[in-house]
């Protein structure tokens, strides 16, 4: 047992596809024993003992059982076993995956047979937790397999592929590699203090300078980064039968990268997930506002101005053809305070449509749409994606960094070079404390990639995987 | 291109899991050139082209494309390629399934790389209906893979299994073989004329006897297997606070092979599907009945009585404590005309609860419970699992038919049969007639296995598979 409530080695099962009815499903095991465990319950043991490193076995999947008194296999499913044996596989571990029918039924059984039959039922991340310990993934890559998994776009999900192909990896390292030659060079300046004049003279800061530099850029990269992770709030709202619902309709069909629909648990709005160009926004589509004595129309209100309070940014959809009037611009001037409006001009398709208001303080940017004929969806897509992205930089491709964990570890070290660097310059105090800043940016750097990172970091981050990863 | 709209042979993919975020997903592929066209997108191509059958090659799914003018390979996902090669696979011909990371973005644009790199989506059944042309498995097999993926409880799933195992096509094999046997005979007698004495006397009819009891058998099989496929529909009703809720919660709980809860479309009932002993139920849990002038809640009774009309059984519930009382009474009377009744006779536990009613003709059964003990839960479930099998045979193992058309075909077969033995006895007409006879039983016989099956019924067996199968 680690310190994490993981056992290491012991054999684990789990399911590693989602559970619902499909052509296919995958049960996956991994440990010490694994493969003898699995024939045990198999129709062709010794072709399975004897199947060598990555290769696939067809037979099915069966219980050793007694019928009125006699032995009897009761088949439980026709099943390809991939096969894998230690070190050649994602744990580095032997693995067998059971390549199964996709029926719920049967999934859970052959899960059950296993749990039965001496494999142990595996922990959230722990394949990838074993994979880690053994060498097989730094934790830049073990954190990029679970984005990949959550990921919500296309554009999610490239840039997640770039730290798992090891693109962050890289970065983290020729940073390291900068600090660790300044680390040397100070060091020879410390043994041989006979050549010691002021540090300010003896210290070449180059190299330093060009580290804080790419931590920087590299702590700014979360920025964008944690908008294609975890994507925006976007509230649509506006009066009834200003057409938000048919917006609401025409942004998921313009979107091919639609992931949810969820009915709200209170009847009052519509939640769905959209791509804007990549970046993956919740939507809620609110009820009409509409100041009213109604209680229940009257909560419906309520209810949009809460979730107005805490979105990235809201679209306020108004009808061409009647026009701003007092409740709306009250409602966007309360709402502009707290994040930025885009106002919608809707149904500018029709004849009697007023012309577009002049620019004005409480909105950043109006966009003319007909939501019915599908017109400017394109341009207001563009403007939601502009206000979104303002301050960060998502043109790059370089890659970048991929949870909260990371950042904080990387604006430490940051703030130890820097601080080096003002030590350093400052020459009031001696090599010494620069060594202590540099050593104390390599450990946070460490824990970026896994190096030096401690349990409870560790937890926390495979907790957050699903079963069966 | 077949009758059927499926084009044969050529490449084609779809997505084999189901499409939510899980740890691992499958895209499937299969046909003349897959191999090729997979490597076309894979970081290894050359490892892939060398792959021998049923092997597990690892690498990336790239694009080719182009950055700033420049060859650019834009890196999709880490995955384990399965290689097959014809025909050794399960649709008999050359196959790679890409076992990749599995969330939804991810499946997704594999499916989208593949599908602009030649591959075509798969149609429904597609896979496995190129495995039945192939002669990889006849149309019992193919129909149980679809069962197996529907099946809704483990006994459901076991019955499929051993449809899939061939145990299926072993009966109708036999009797295939008792029909062509005494065609042999029959048609012996026919090219002698000259030992031709009576019908009667020359015709051996003990083969035929025995066909036509298996066959009888075969089609009574269906009722029960139709019960663990389709399963029951079992209403749960009663006045309000007679316990309702509890007793779902109760046996949602007892069962360990909960597929779903479905909040219904409207809040008046709830629907859930859980297994009885085996057998998959879906219970509805019915708005208290009260009567009442409330407009709303009369809804709700009509409704429950909606239910309670097409439903294979009812459980009403009755608050021990409280007694039956003349709307009981009625509700079981009205009720009980349409489908048995179980009177279930709850908080059986409290010191005040009366007794059980003694038996009346309005009710099959009754039962002592405390939802909220769970006392008497198991009963409840034996007597349902009793009434819902009357008149079926569910102890046997033996393996039965697995779908309508199966026993429409095999009544058929068992009608020509019964026609062609009395025909026979009556001696009336010449043996030519028993002979069109027994080859019109053994085309049904070989519509269900296949041998003899119209494209329209093929068509309409594989357009219920899922895609991916």
């Amino acid at each position: 047992m680690t310190n994490l409530g993981y056992s290491m080695e012991d054999p684990i099962a789990a399911t590693a596809t989602a559970l619902a009815p499909a052509a296919l499903g995958i049960v996956r095991t991994s440990g010490k024993g694994c493969i003898d465990k699995i024939a045990a319950v198999f129709s062709r043991p010794k072709a399975l003992l004897a199947a060598g490193a990555n290769t696939l076995v067809y037979g099915w999947i069966i219980e050793h059982t007694q019928r009125d008194g006699t032995p009897y296999d009761r088949r439980i499913d026709e099943v390809m076993l991939g096969v894998y044996r230690a070190p050649k596989s994602f744990t580095g571990e032997d693995m067998v995956e059971i390549y199964c029918h996709g029926g719920v039924s049967v999934v859970r059984e052959i899960l059950a047979l296993l749990l039965r039959s001496g494999f142990r039922q595996a922990e959230r991340g722990e394949y990838t937790f074993r994979a880690y310990i053994n060498g097989k993934a730094d934790l830049t890559k073990a954190e990029a397999v679970r984005e990949i998994i959550d990921s919500k776009t296309g554009a999610s999900r490239q840039r997640a592929a770039s730290r798992l192909s090891g693109g962050l990896l890289e970065r983290i390292n020729s940073v390291k590699k900068l600090i660790t030659d300044s680390l040397a060079s100070i060091e020879v300046a410390i043994e041989y203090p006979e050549d010691e004049e002021t540090i300010a003279d003896s210290f070449d800061s180059s190299k330093l300078t060009t580290a804080q530099r790419e931590l920087a850029l590299l702590v700014d990269s979360w920025r964008s980064e944690r908008l294609y992770q975890e994507g925006a709030k976007v509230v649509l709202c506006g009066r009834t039968n200003a057409g938000k619902s048919r917006l609401f309709n025409a942004l998921l069909k313009e979107d091919r990268s639609i992931v949810s629909d969820i009915e709200g648990t209170t009847r009052d709005y519509l939640e769905s997930t959209v791509s804007f160009d990549g970046i993956p926004a919740t939507i809620f589509d609110t009820a009409g506002l509409r100041w009213t004595s109604d209680p229940i129309e009257a909560q419906g209100v309520e209810r949009t101005k809460e979730l107005s309070c805490d979105a990235d940014l809201l679209l306020y959809l108004v009808d061409s053809v009647q026009g701003l009037n007092d409740e709306d611009k009250d409602f966007i001037a309360s709402a502009s305070k707290k994040a930025p409006v885009i106002l919608v001009w809707n149904k500018s398709d029709k004849e009697d449509a007023l012309p577009l208001p002049p620019p004005c303080e409480d909105w950043q940017d109006a966009v003319s749409i007909s939501a019915k004929m599908g017109i400017g969806i394109g341009d207001l897509i563009d403007a939601v994606k502009r206000l979104l992205t303002a301050g960060t930089d998502t043109t790059k491709d370089s890659v970048g960094l991929g949870s909260e964990r990371q950042k904080e570890s990387v604006a430490e070290a940051l703030e130890r070079v820097t601080h080096a660097l003002k030590t350093a310059e400052s020459g009031e105090y001696g090599l010494d404390a620069v060594v202590q800043d540099l050593e104390d940016s390599l450990d946070s750097l460490g824990e970026v990639t896994g190096e030096v990172t401690p349990d409870d970091i560790l937890e926390s981050i495979f907790s957050h995987f699903c079963v069966g990863k």
